[in-house]
């Protein structure tokens, strides 16, 4: 009977799948498609592990974790569930103070090893009655749980005998949206911003709903909601209304709610003369600006600054220093559980020191001077979200600063949202770089969450993604970058390559003929990226403001580590920044088991020669290709991997729907115009200082380089 | 059997819809819901006339027109064609010529009957045999067919004997986007603009074949891309590309791409000193533009142009007139079959006439001047898109010349997407409006349909509503005037109670339950947004640039004409512009039967009292209360029906899904806020110069007027 039963049910189901997707927008769901299971045996073998689920507990975070499940697992499975079914083979979720003794005294070690927000998944069986349960310290980690359980649902992976202790490895998982608050996106690519201000605070758009789901399956905490580069009107109590509706809207999805706060706002907003942070009136309006957020916002996460950064305001207008700042921020947020998160992206073009050099140059020696509520917001790199660039030498250089470090998730420098990149490649290799602070070992990743110096607070912040679009992120595979973030500021010593699997599999298929050959297209994505547009350690050639496609012949703006000609500096005699010894000394800001390698043209890698060293033409490569050729062979190699991509994607058809098939299949035709585009740009450019030909198998540019300087992009997005 | 299987089927349908519409969007989907029907008798009635889908041709559009048609009744229906049925209870889609010869005869009578782009939808019966045959001149009209006859079946009506024969009453039903080259949407309330221009041409979101369906639906066969405050970037090769994929993706649904022309683009993406229509150097270069235009997209439709309005370039900045500059274009569009829409929306701050005049004053001697392929394109009113105004004395007054007609569907002056105002009552008030310019019964509908002057070409252009927002609308209930305006642009005459009945079935629910209370909450909502707006004739006193809430005190804008205190002339005297004899004489522009109407006092329709005349406060009104007190009641009568709308739409939880009924509740709160703030403000305002107090039944305001004047939006959206 069952099986008839199972048969038709089967076949409407895979009917019905198809009318429904017809018109539904997967893109929409992100990784949380939980598609419907189509083979029935593991059907079957799921279902006998989960007759029914029983949570000890209500809270709204409770509920949701409670309707999630249930939501879900009849998403993948059908709705089977047994209600009469109160002791075997049920799922139980609840805190652990809600559990009954049994299960109490069963757990109670395994408890002792989670922290805040972490939680056990754990099968118990009691006189052959088999329980899992999904418990936690507080209510939110049950909600992570949940989420974990439905990924190994999602992901194909057995729940017959589990026993998952898993806690976050960083206390602060945040995304920054550079959001402004007449909708756009500065840096986005993805539509205009997700935040309805004009709507706010009644109308509770479904989007934050979803948008608060996606983050908490994927264990982020927290959000900015506005651009670094900031207005003061965010502060006034016309958006702090609004603010305070979206963190009733986050709270029990565990997202705390921060803001941008402008240096200035004291005079923008509150009319004083000065913003000066040692002078009483700014501290006294400061506080009060706290006092009424907290009224509005009782668990309000804190502040982000950007602050003399880029022509922003900041305590150096007043003759006085980051410290002082972020100090006197710190100290009106305090009484409230507030934290600052103040960013060191720095620089001058005062100073004729290597950009690459000043946010060290300037940090470091305030080590130990923040106030504990203070974290120092490192970008991961010494420059601007390149492509690649060495990790930032600050990471390890502040043993008493709790230091986060910002990736950015939207691909201002990685060919906005039309370009296949998989960012956490690039988030892995510089989270398990060795800064050798602490000898051996000390990787960004241990430094970041606090391990090798045993900070408080820890974390990492994201800069979002996130648009109006329908897929969220403007390209399908976008979407993974979000979410490896998310996953990787849980725990900085993940896989790329396991992010990669288990983002697939929830987001298009189980299929091994897909998740193989498609998890090894994401995991070179980076590489052909950075071999197309920056190579050999090149970086920062991109085109004027809105960063869209190659400049490297830039040279007229007004601050000079503003144009690209400042970072490659080719001439005759060769290509590249000196940073070592010989150069503007950049490498000894690493601790010396590093700076020995990166200063050494032997020793260091070659991915990242040219950023620390100026090479003749004819350097002769590790492979014994000259520096012109190999460059050249590089640029062509990005070419050809993209074009590898397409063919690969092609074959796919059959286990994509056909909108997202044909999006990405789009999105790589424009992916490898684009990658010709850069090839052809800077070869040609930088042919003209090598004066030599091209290696043979590079291909020859369809246009002269006046074409390329000429092209304008008047209304490219994000600027 | 049957019945046992059915209910298995029906069971599994009703689940599974469940778990699919959880995360489904079903606002993205607007009125092509294709809901799952649960009453199995009907299914079953209509199974019985749809065995099989037969299409007698390929064609790109046939091909559309099969697969809507089949994937709408299987997700209506379930899948239940028989493909091995070819004679009976068979649909046949196909153009008149592809029928066979017995089909041909017995349809030729009714295919004299129908027009370009109509179509017949008739019940056949031959030997006991019955074919449903949907038909036309052209391929789109048989996809307008497929849209009419699912509609059947969406609004649960028989198809069990049809006989339908229609045609379009206008030729050009068009949207016109104010979309800007930046992303931004000028009077836009759904978010961004839904044209992502980085990525055309390459890029085809799925967002742009939705839209193409959903006009097509309802027989909408243009679409102007971007804002009549035109870039004319738009006219570069770079966007021209972008444009004709657009064009590309567009045509097999019927719909032509029209743009903005910038009447100086000559001089600035030309090179030209002038743009003066009698220099053959412009001549010669808008001819090019137009060859290079037809190059790229065969069936360009041709310019919309807003000249000397508003600070726009134009023909008069040469000392040339609206019929050098429109007849010039025109005839470089001539040759490829291009029009012009050339806008009459024009008044200058230099003419002390009141505005409401100058459009007439200024265009009307035009009449019979312009070439054939020029329409003249005059808003509903002599204002701008007001809540209410009596219709633009222009139509009727000039016969030589087509006039189409421009409705604005985006909610500048109607509560942006918060508002819920179903505004094809609003279009029926102006199309069934009766000029008498060929004595009675010369509606605004007839002379827009080119019904009264026998013209060639007609037209209706609204102003789009759509944006990125994931309901394109911004308000589930604003896709409603997406849809009426094309249903009335096809047929002038149909009437808003069933425009309104036939989108709620269609959108929501055919329960009689919600349905009634629903369409009747449509039908009474723009008198409601005039009670509490603009109530007795009032108009444009609107806040400053946004238009969001009340301004009627502004008086300190450059223009005078954009003051509210121009329009409504507030004093101790009374309230009110008085455009009657004794006045501005705006009423001598209609014909005598109306201008005499309009211009007496006793005559007058209260709706227009103080549009047409400046009345003393104690002046009596019908119901005999004196102004003042008729006024304020006015307004509390708004603020009171909003509160109905929300107690009925809170009955309603029961008929629709848990995210759209608390959309529309959550925007309701806000609206019925919004009420109450212009009640307060208006009258507040107006009883510094009434020096009356409030009758009873009218609500004390919450605040000052102060504090009414001291609200700020400054990032308000659409401006």
């Amino acid at each position: 009977m069952k099986s008839i039963f199972f048969r038709k049910w089967y076949f409407w189901m895979c009917v019905l799948s198809t009318y429904f997707s017809l018109y539904a927008q997967k893109d929409y769901k992100l990784w949380l498609q939980y598609t419907p299971i189509t083979n029935p045996e593991t059907v079957a073998n799921y279902w006998e592990n989960v007759q029914n689920v029983i949570s000890t507990e209500n809270s709204e975070t409770l509920n949701i974790a409670r309707s999630e499940l249930k939501e879900g697992l009849k998403s993948m499975l059908g709705d089977h569930f047994d209600i009469s079914k109160k002791a075997d083979n049920i799922i139980v979720l609840g805190s652990f103070k809600s559990l009954n003794e049994k299960m109490k005294n069963q757990l109670k070690y395994d408890f002792d090893k989670i922290k805040k927000d972490g939680f056990i998944i754990k099968t118990l069986i009691e006189k052959d009655l088999k329980t899992t349960v999904i418990t936690a310290k507080n209510d939110i980690g049950v909600l992570y749980g949940v989420f974990n359980f439905l990924r190994l649902i999602q992901t194909n992976k057995s729940i017959e005998k589990l026993n998952i202790i898993d806690s976050p490895k960083t206390d602060i998982r945040i995304l920054n949206h550079w959001d402004n608050l007449d909708g756009t996106v500065e840096r986005g690519y993805a539509g205009s911003s997700i935040w309805n201000w004009q709507k706010l605070p009644e109308f509770i758009d479904q989007r934050y709903i979803d948008y608060a789901r996606a983050n908490a399956s994927i264990g982020i905490n927290g959000t900015v909601l506005n651009n670094v580069n900031a207005n003061a009107l965010i502060l006034t109590p016309h958006y702090i209304e609004k603010v305070a509706a979206l963190a009733d809207t986050f709270r029990s999805y565990g997202i705390k709610v921060y803001l941008t706060a402008r240096f200035s706002a004291p005079i923008e907003i509150g009319g004083l003369k000065t913003a000066d942070p040692s002078n009483p009136e700014v501290i006294k309006w400061w506080k009060e600006k706290a006092n009424e957020l907290y009224k509005a916002i009782p668990d309000f996460g804190g502040f982000v600054v950007k602050a003399n950064s880029e022509g922003q305001p900041g305590p150096q207008n007043y003759g006085k220093n980051h410290v002082d700042g972020a100090n006197m921020l710190a100290d009106v947020l305090a009484p409230h559980g507030g934290i600052v998160m103040w960013r060191a992206f720095v620089y001058s073009e005062h100073d004729a020191n290597d950009r690459a050099k000043q946010a060290y140059s300037e940090f470091v020696p305030y080590d130990g001077k923040f106030k504990e509520n203070v974290l120092v917001q490192v970008k991961n790199g010494p420059i601007d979200f390149q492509p690649r660039e060495p990790f930032h030498p600050m990471f390890g250089a502040m043993t008493k600063t709790p230091l986060m470090i910002e990736f950015q998730i939207t691909q201002e420098y990685l060919g906005f949202s039309t370009h296949l990149v998989f960012l956490p490649k690039l988030y892995e290799e510089v989270l398990q770089s060795d800064t050798f602070s602490e000898g051996k070992g000390a990787t960004v990743a241990k430094i970041v969450s606090g391990k090798i110096n045993d900070h408080v607070l820890s974390g990492m912040a994201g800069v979002a993604n996130i648009g109006s679009d329908l897929n969220w992120c403007g390209h399908p595979f976008a979407q993974a970058n979000w979410y490896g973030f998310g996953r990787l500021a849980w725990n900085p010593d993940l896989s790329a390559d396991s992010i990669a699997n288990e983002w697939l599999r929830m987001t298009f298929s189980n299929e091994e003929n897909f998740v193989k050959p498609i998890q090894k297209l994401m995991l070179q994505s980076r590489e052909t990226v950075v071999n197309y547009m920056t190579p050999l350690g090149l970086h920062h050639i991109m085109a004027t403001n809105h960063h869209y496609g190659p400049g490297p012949w830039v040279s007229n703006l007004s601050r000079p580590e503003w144009n690209p000609t400042y970072y490659h500096k080719a001439d005759a005699n060769g290509i590249g920044f000196d940073r070592s010894d010989t150069g503007s000394r950049a490498t000894a800001q690493y601790f010396p088991e590093i700076a020995k390698q990166f200063n050494d043209i032997k020793k260091c890698p070659e991915t990242y020669l040219l950023w620390f060293h100026h090479l003749p033409w004819d350097y002769e490569l590790k492979n014994g290709k000259t520096l012109w050729n190999g460059l050249a062979l590089q640029y062509q190699q990005g070419v050809n991997e993209v074009h590898d991509m397409q063919a690969t994607w092609n074959r796919m058809q059959a286990y994509v729907d056909e909108t997202r098939f044909k999006e990405v299949q789009m999105l790589l035709k424009i992916q490898y115009e684009e990658a010709k585009w850069w090839r052809d740009a800077c070869l040609l450019y930088f042919q003209q200082f090598s004066k030599k030909t091209l290696p043979d198998g590079v291909e020859k540019a369809a246009h002269n380089l006046n074409y390329y300087q000429s092209l304008q992009f008047p209304f490219a997005p994000g600027i």
